[in-house]
């Protein structure tokens, strides 16, 4: 039986990720010390208190006082200034950044560490915590020791990796997730657009995930691109005259499945 | 309770269309009179027996003859020859395709009709008949009440579209399904050639889809380009900068992003 974790967490941010880490903290008994609020007035901390259902402060120090783990849930930006913030600290210092590196902690020498859910996150919106792997580095060993135990103890799937991969699951994560839901996007105003009914590409995009999911996208590649029907092309571009970006767009991404293609096949 | 249908299908055609429809016929018990293969020499017509399990044909004229309804599922730009050479016939003629003009079989006058599926279809993988939406279109209110009795005999929804509306709606599924692909198998390509396991993403994946199938899929982007983080943006760039094809996708994609929500601000 894995031993019980009983460090103290102080959060930093009230973003989508605080959201969830302390959603998933809470739900498996993890102690939240606190989440610390910057600059906020009464009635956001308020609306802030129903969303958390923990203690608010705006006092670092004291949060930190009270916590083994500090995990820095806030934009990329505003990470450096806590960190400095957080000089004197003894205990572990996180950050949930897919991009930033680790020596962005580098005040905390031995004790810096990475604690990235590799999933998109909205507050409000709970996922299965399997559904959130998260991505740990550290410093030293014991702190990625420490970070997976916290992962585990929340029911996430870890894993360790180094920044330069980190860096390059989030570009990895900016296709899967950011640019797909693009696509997915347009194609929903296309069918909108023209009064037709959404649900009815539903089925289409189901399958088209169900399919990339069982290996290398690439080999399940369908449409005119792929079979350089030019034809089509020219239609497709044809109904896109009036929207410039958009057939630039279509032409881009035809050109570019193209290329794959060949690269594929040399 | 509906009226059994009872009418005779040729279908003209070998390929991923081809092998669904016969399939869906047949597991519905629509007679299915034959499958026109062209040109195949013994061997190949012996596999394409096991595959389609009807009877295979090279005489257009001798199918038809025991046809009620011929479906011409070919290549976009070979459809009209086979349309030529069922000038005689007197039954419904209709193709299968996303972005043909019903002209395309004016031919045939009041006969003429359109059994576009609006999926991803790939020989040899079945899908439920209710994933696969059926886009009909006809000369004649009595083709296309024909048409959608053949579609919901074999349990698939059906929608009448007109050929404009039909192009527009493949237009949107290359975006739903062919871009979106591109877009995984890229993402799939980062992880693996940086030694990593593709499973990392397929959470993401899974959820990205989920999240965009319950509304507006703009109203839940996220990631650096709607955040307009140029500093994300720079750091992406830079790890994508040994792959110029890729890393100028990446800012005509970011670039797309950002002007859509632009627009969706105004």
């Amino acid at each position: 039986m894995p031993e019980a974790f009983n460090e103290r967490i102080g959060i930093v941010g009230t973003g989508n990720v605080a959201w969830h880490i302390v959603r998933l903290f809470q739900a498996a008994g993890v102690m939240v010390s606190g989440v610390l609020v910057r600059n906020a007035d009464k009635s956001r901390r308020s609306s802030l208190g129903q969303r958390f259902k923990v203690p608010l402060t705006d006092d670092l120090n004291a949060l930190s006082a009270s916590s083994d783990i500090m995990i820095i849930a806030v934009n990329d930006t505003a990470i450096p200034e806590i960190a400095v913030n957080l000089s004197d600290y003894r205990g572990i210092v996180c950050h949930t950044s897919g991009s930033c590196h680790i020596n962005l902690l580098r005040q905390h020498a031995a004790r810096a560490g990475v604690f990235y859910p590799l999933q998109t996150l909205s507050t409000g919106h709970p996922l299965p915590p399997n559904e959130i792997p998260i991505c740990v580095e550290g410093s030293d060993p014991q702190v990625v020791k420490r970070l997976k135990s916290l992962a585990g103890t929340i029911g996430c799937p870890s894993i360790e990796v180094s920044s330069k991969e980190r860096g390059l699951l989030h570009v990895a994560a900016v296709f899967a997730c950011n640019f797909t839901n693009h696509m997915l996007a347009i194609a929903h105003d296309v069918v909108i657009s023209n009064n037709m009914d959404t649900s009815l590409i539903h089925p289409l995009i189901r399958e088209t995930m169900q399919k990339a999911l069982g290996g290398d996208p690439a080999d399940v590649q369908t449409g005119p691109a792929v079979r350089k029907d030019i034809d089509t092309i020219s239609k497709h571009l044809e109904l896109l005259r009036e929207q410039p970006g958009l057939k630039m767009l279509y032409e881009t991404l035809t050109n570019s499945i193209i290329e794959k293609q060949n690269i594929k096949k040399t």
